[in-house]
Order: C-alpha cells, then structure tokens, then sequence
C-alpha cells in the first residue's frame, strides 16, 4: 500500500493541516506509529503521544486543540476511530486482492460457474451445480458442496466446509476451519434404547455483510424447504454452535464459544457473550442482551432486555441475588446467632 | 428419488386409502409439502392441515379418524413418526449415493485396502496399512493416519482427520472437521516450573452406528494398548470434547460443547445436554441425565439418576436451591428486618 | 524401536539389576506388559503387579525393596514415572522420525525455504515467503499463509491453518485443525445498528515447546506490529478460544474448551481448567489457578490465588458459599420458622 496524505484525506473526507506530499504505506497505533505510517487520536487518554509521534499524520476530532506543537500532519474529521477503521478496511481490501487466480490442483464439479476475479487456492474443492459471484477468494483446503450458492467479494478462509445446498450472500468472511450446513442433531429413541437417527435434509441460509468465526459451526435445517438462516450483519466470533432451525437476526453479535439449540430465534440487533448456552425452541426479542455464561431455559419475547445467570434471568435479579450469594456463609451464621437468641428468650403465655 | 405411493406403502408396511399410482418424489413438512411429496400428521395439533394439504400422500395413524375429507391418499401404520423417518433415512441414503468413486488427485499410502463401492474425495489422504470396507464414503480433504481401520458404510464428511491407529465401525457418521485420535492431554511437571510432554501412544475405538459432529474432538488413549472408547450407537453432537481414555456407554446421546476429562466413564443409555464439564477419573452408571451447563465433579456410579448445576448435585435438589437464590435479597431483608425486631425485644435477665 | 536393556538403561541413566541383553520393542503399564516391553513402578499401590509381570524390564525406584523375587530386570532410577516419561518421548520421536520427504502434490508458494530432514505432506500448502526450519513436519491439509516462520522440530497436524505473518517457535506441536492467526473479534457500531469488521493486521507469536491442541483457535491481534503472544513452554487442550492480543505467560496450562477474551493477560505457570471464561482486558499474575467453569471478570495481578465461580472469587470462598447454597431450602425453612416464632412473641412498650 502506498498512498499520499493527500489521497488518504480524500478517502476520508478529512481537512488537512500541514504537508500533504509525505507517502503513507501502513497503519499504526500513535504510541508505536514510525515515519510512513498514519495514526489516530480518539481516546483523550491518549493525546500525550501525539506530541512525540513520528507518525507522519494523524487524524483527529474536528475540534480537537493540541495543546503543543504536533510534528505529523493533522487530517480532522468528524469520527476520527471510524475514519481509521475506514483506511483499515481499505488495507485490508488491498491486501486480500493480492490473492487471485486459480492454483492447481484444484477441483471443480459440473455445471458450476465463478464470477469474475475469483481466487480458487490449490486443494479447494468445489462440488456440482455450484454458483459463486465476483471477487469471491476461496482460500486452499476449502470444500464446498453441490448446489451451493456465494455471493459476490465473500472470502472463505483455508479449510472451511461448505455442506450441499447452502446459500451464502454478499461480502461475508466466513473463517478457517468453519462447518456450515453439517447434519442437524436430531435422532428418534427406538424401543430397544438405541436411536434412529433422523436424516437433516433442509439447509442454511446465511445473510450479507456476515462474518463468521473460525472452526465455528452451523448446522442445516431438519426438513427439506425449511433453513437455518443467519441474517444480514450478524458477527459470530469462534467455535460456536448453532443449531439446525436456529434464526439469528440481523446486526445480531455473537461472542466466542456460545451455543444456541434447535429452532431457537434471536432478534435483531441483540448481543451475546461468551459461552451462552440457549436451550431449544424459545423466543428473543430484538436487542436482548445476554451476559457471558448465562444459560437460557425460557423466552423473552420482548426483547429490549438484559439477562444472566443459568438458569438466566434479568441482570439486575441476578447480580443482587449473587451478591448475597457471596455472603451466604456470613447470613448462615446470622441465622443461627438469632435462632439461638429466640430460644434464649422468654417464652411467655400470651393467656397469661 | 422417485417412487409410487404402493411402493412407499410396501416399504413402511402401510395399508392405503386412495390412489396409490401417483409418484413421489420428495418428503415434506404437512404444511408445505406440495404434490408429488409426502408427509406425515403425528401430533394431533397440526391435524388441521391434512384437510388443506397438497401433499400426494400423507402418513397417518391407524386410528387417525379424519373429521373432513382429506385429499391426499392415506398410508396407515402403527407410528407415522417413526416411518417417516425411515423414508428419511431412504432418501438420504439415495442421496449419498450418489457420491462414489475415486476424485483425482487423491492419496493413497502403501499396503492400504478399500471396499467396493467406495468413495475417495479429491485431496483426501489415507495412509499405509488402512483397512477400509465397503461402501465408504470418503469426502474431500479427509485426512486418514497409518494403520487406521473403518468399517462398512461409514461416512467421514469432508476434513475429517483421523491419527495413527484409530478404529471405526460399520455405518458411522462423522462430520466435517472431526478429530479422531489426538494426543491426550498430559504433561509431567518439572522442577523448574516446565513441563514435560507425555506421548500419548494409545489409540481410539469407535463402535457401530456411531454419529459425531462437526469439529468435535477425541483424544487417544494415553498407554500403548489402551484406547478412548466410543460405544455402539453413541450420538455426539458438534464441538465436543473427549479426552484421554474416557469411555462411553452404548446408545448414550451428548449435545454440543461438552466435555469430558480423562479416564471418565459415562455408562450406557445416558443423555448429557449442552456445555457440560465433566472432571476426569469419574464414574457414571447405566442411564445418567445431566441438565445442560452442569459441571460434574464426583461419580454416581449408581446410574438412573438426574444431574444439574455446579458442582452439579441430584436435579430437584439444585431446583429447589436455585429457586431460594432468586429471593436472596428478599431472604437477606427479611433476616435483617428479624435481627432488628430481635434486638428491639426487651431482655429479660432469666434470673431476675 | 528395537533396543537392548542395557540400552535403555544407559539413556535414562539407570542401575541394571538382572539380564540385560533381552531386546525392548515396546512400553506399556505393569499391569498389561508383555515379554520384549518394558514399564515402570511408581505408584505403591501397583506394587503388587511387579511380581506376576509378564515385562522383561521395569523402572523402579532405588530405594525400592521388593517383598518377592521379580521376574523381571529392575532398572534403579531416581524418579521412575520422569525416566519413563523421556523413553516415551524417544519412542515418539522414533515414530514421528518415519514421516518425512515431500509427498505429491503438495504446493509451496515463492520465496519461501524449508530447513532438512522436512515432511511436506500431500495437499499441504506453504504460501510466499515462508521460512520453515529443520525438522519440521507438516501433515496432509495443513495451509500455512505468507510470511509465516517455523522453529525447528516443530509437528503441524493435518489441518491446520495457519494465517499470514504467525511465528510459531521450536518443538512445537500442534494438534490437527488447529487455526492459529484468524481475524480478531472487533466490529465498530454505527449509527443505523449495523456493524463495520474492524480489520484485524496484527499477528500471532507462539514460543517453543508450545503444545496446542486440536481445533483450538488463536486469533490474530488487532494492530500491526502487534502481537497475540503464547509464552514458552505453554500447553493448550483442544477447543481453547484465544482471543486477539492475549498473552499467555510462559509454562501456564489450559484445559479444553477454556475461553480468553481480547487484551486479557494470563501470569507464568498459571493452571487454567476446563470451560473457563475470562472477560477481556484483565490481568493475572503469575501461578494464577482458576477451577473449571469460573467465569472471570476482574483482574488478579497478584497472582499465585486459586479461583472458582461465576463471577469467580477465592476458591475458598466460593465452596463456603455453596455449601449453603445446598441448604438454602433449609435455610429458607428455618428463616420462616423464626420470623413465626417473633411474631408470637409478646411485644412490649420499651416505654412502659
């Protein structure tokens, strides 16, 4: 990457202060920042680098007033955390487009098409009837199935598994080792104690714009027709677990190691922590939030809502529940003080 | 798939009422299957569509008394749950056949044998002196070790990795990114604070019919001749973790993300929900329920017993603890209002 | 492995009392070892196997004095599991030894060098600029990204992934799926609810004789120049989630399915058990011990403290605290007994 201040403040909407001609060619926090490279100032914590950064610019808050003299080249904006995460993606971009082509061996089915500056990684596979979009980077050991859709600029890291008949939308990142559309886990007890099991035949439909983290899995729908559907937006972090039916809404963020059962339905815009567990078949509203650990067992179809505990219920009830938790030992020994005063005390006959 | 109605009847063993000509080609929910696919009514609450569906046939009870006329033809068994099912497993079976045959490139190592009818992915990896029955299945990026031993009609889906050593049984199923035989976890503490890795140099079995789930995990055994094992008909579901020698009993059913510590022993018929920790060297008799989240830290070795919480203990003893934690800031005022009542009584000197 | 008795015995430094000609092909536990193996005694209460033991050779301890004459040739050692423990590794090495040279085809992009005596296995892929040193084996499916730099002696198992730029030490093992250096977990909110990826352009460094085990998952920091840092000597289960920017004190363990969050900061020689959660941004001192299931949200930089709940507190006060949790039916009981018992209790006018 390589690119004048000049260019970046365009990119960026920025008005600059200083020398415009200096070439930048990476990114870099303020406290680390080396000539050539572009910082930012967004937390008030951090002004004091500014003032010895050798970054050669920094972008700052419109209205920021340094307080001495900044060696590197002001470029201020409205959001200067958000402008930084523009360029970053803008790095990204440019990074990832240095993939490209097709390497061999690689694998490629009947009946299925590419789109245009498409990366095919040697030892990729890609099954039967399958139909991938533009600037879509298939990175190597990735397998992918019959009948699968992908969306344009949607990049599969190394090793993911792609299973027969999913859909996948527009500009999703979906990470190494990740399982989309494995079996749904669903068996029918015999009279003997064994169990059939019951063959998953739906698929996953997976939104635009959805990230997905590594060696995380999402398991197909149970009936054919019916699918497991992650919307548009949604961020899951790594190995979690999504069930077959699952819906997840849009904008919907899921932290590391969560685990949501079969036919469960998130709504939009909720956040999730880590290690959640969420039992099968219940309800959330749109922006429900649940702390890390909380275990589910029951609907909150309303949303709006922030819960924890397992079982969960909400925050408030259990943060002051277990800050008694804490002193049951103490309370225990209150107890037993005033049942030793009660006794103690005169016992007196109230017909007396 | 394409079948008639008589044909379907004869492999279910149903009687028929109606036309029994029509072709079938697909399997479908009641409320949405369309013609030329069948479907089944069990729970009487979704009674009502049988009179609207468009289904070509519908599998019922043989008690099943329609209160309208139902268009589609009716095929009566004892259980339409349970023969739906076995159309299920049809169709899937039809489906996966349809994978066969040896993708090029692939990798086969020295002394190693297949079945008939086998099925080898591209880049699928099996080593030297593999033993592999008949009509497996293989999928892409598989990795099979030395001296590995599978069984007929099993299954691996693609990146499957299988260690050195390993043996499978006949019809298993084992999905993406699966990983068989790991070394355990164990380490000898050094004087200086370090640790020393301890080879683990046992192996794992895996019975009969036995489901795994995406990206879970199982460790070998630690000693040369010992083995983890897997029983007949076990279920696992995704991103389990089995360590070093554990062992579980046939036809025993784990959801996701749990896991199990060395050496412990979970007896047959058991059923352990999600996001379950067990602590290693334990032991758990014949038909064990563990309620999701629970964390098990001393054997039951007497079986047929519920388990929740952790330290987990007896079920209705944790719902009934659980139940008082909700009030503790209402038990702490109440003890607290007691205290102050208490000590506003007036003392009595007893000998007075 | 063929080696004489007197062999082994000069390795681990031993005392030979008995023949010490007879070949050793194998290792195995007292209780199951067979002619031409050797084991060990450690532990007393398997002192009785020693003297029916079919083992032509066993370690024990120099002061150990047998009640009945033994079978087999007694190596006298100071710490007989440690002695063991190093002719595991040699046996280890011995087998891993029979992996090496490249197998076809496997790919291995520009600029980039392996070390000698390498195993490159089939559809293993090295990307640009790789360095990889001597010693190292790279199994079947493995993708190592650009810019990624090796140790010597280091094991890659089938399947993992490895993302650009990642530096990983000597003597490491890693276990299969294993993906190291994926996109840390960072979105920035927007005003409409959506999220913008915060692209993640740090990496990951993990020292030597770092063990990491299958399906785990080190995500990569977030800005350049930064690092994820996994000290030296550290050991991680399988289906650990490391979030971006973690860093792991030198010889600290974790146990399966454990969880760090981003920026978290774990001390040296910390223990770690199994399904542990800890928010991100904390800070733990050295010889930190967290109980399985704690869940972490405040830092202890002290360190060298035993941790247990959700949200963790001291170990000791933790299990002071469930232990009444058990009884708070009781204890609920005995609170409403006592408020009956004050009720009835005659009141008096202090004034009176």
């Amino acid at each position: 990457m390589q690119f004048t201040i000049r260019q970046i403040a365009s990119l960026i909407g920025a008005e600059i202060e200083g020398d415009d001609t200096q070439p930048i060619h990476m990114l870099a926090k303020i406290q680390d920042a080396k000539p050539g490279q572009i910082s930012f100032l967004s937390n008030p914590k951090y002004e004091n680098f500014i003032y010895d950064s050798k970054a050669s610019a920094v972008i700052v808050s419109k209205n920021f007033e340094p307080k001495e003299k900044v060696p590197a080249t002001l470029l201020r904006v409205e959001d200067p955390y958000n402008s930084f995460t523009i360029l970053l993606e803008e790095y990204h971009k440019f990074i990832s487009f240095q993939r490209s082509g097709i390497e061999s061996p690689s694998f490629i089915g009947e009946n299925s098409k590419t789109g245009d500056r498409i990366y095919r990684g040697a030892f990729s596979y890609i099954g039967k009837n399958v139909t991938i979009g533009n600037d879509v980077k298939i990175y190597p050991n990735c397998f992918i199935g019959d009948n699968v859709t992908i969306g344009d600029s949607t990049i599969l890291h190394s090793g993911v598994k792609i299973y027969d008949g999913t859909r996948i939308g527009q500009f999703c990142v979906i990470h190494a080792g990740c399982v989309i559309g494995s079996d749904g886990f669903g068996f029918a007890p015999q009279e003997d104690g064994s169990y059939r099991t019951i063959p998953q035949m739906g698929h996953v439909i997976v939104g635009n714009h959805v990230d997905i983290g590594a060696n995380t899995v999402i398991d197909c729908a149970t009936m054919h027709g019916d699918a497991t559907r992650i919307g548009n937006g949604v961020k899951l972090d790594n190995l979690i677990q999504i069930a077959h039916n699952v819906e997840i809404g849009d904008h919907t963020v899921i932290a590391a190691q969560t685990g949501i059962s079969g036919s469960t339905k998130i709504g939009k815009g909720s956040t999730i922590a880590g290690q959640v567990g969420i039992a099968g078949h219940l309800v959330f509203g749109d922006k429900t939030r649940m702390a890390a650990k909380s275990g589910l067992i029951k609907s909150y179809p309303d949303g709006n809502i922030d819960l924890m505990g397992a079982p969960a219920m909400p925050i408030k009830d259990y943060l002051r529940a277990y800050a008694v938790f804490r002193k049951l030992p103490d309370l225990n020994a209150r107890l037993k003080e005033l049942e030793e005063k009660v006794v103690n005390l005169p016992t007196f006959d109230k017909r007396s």
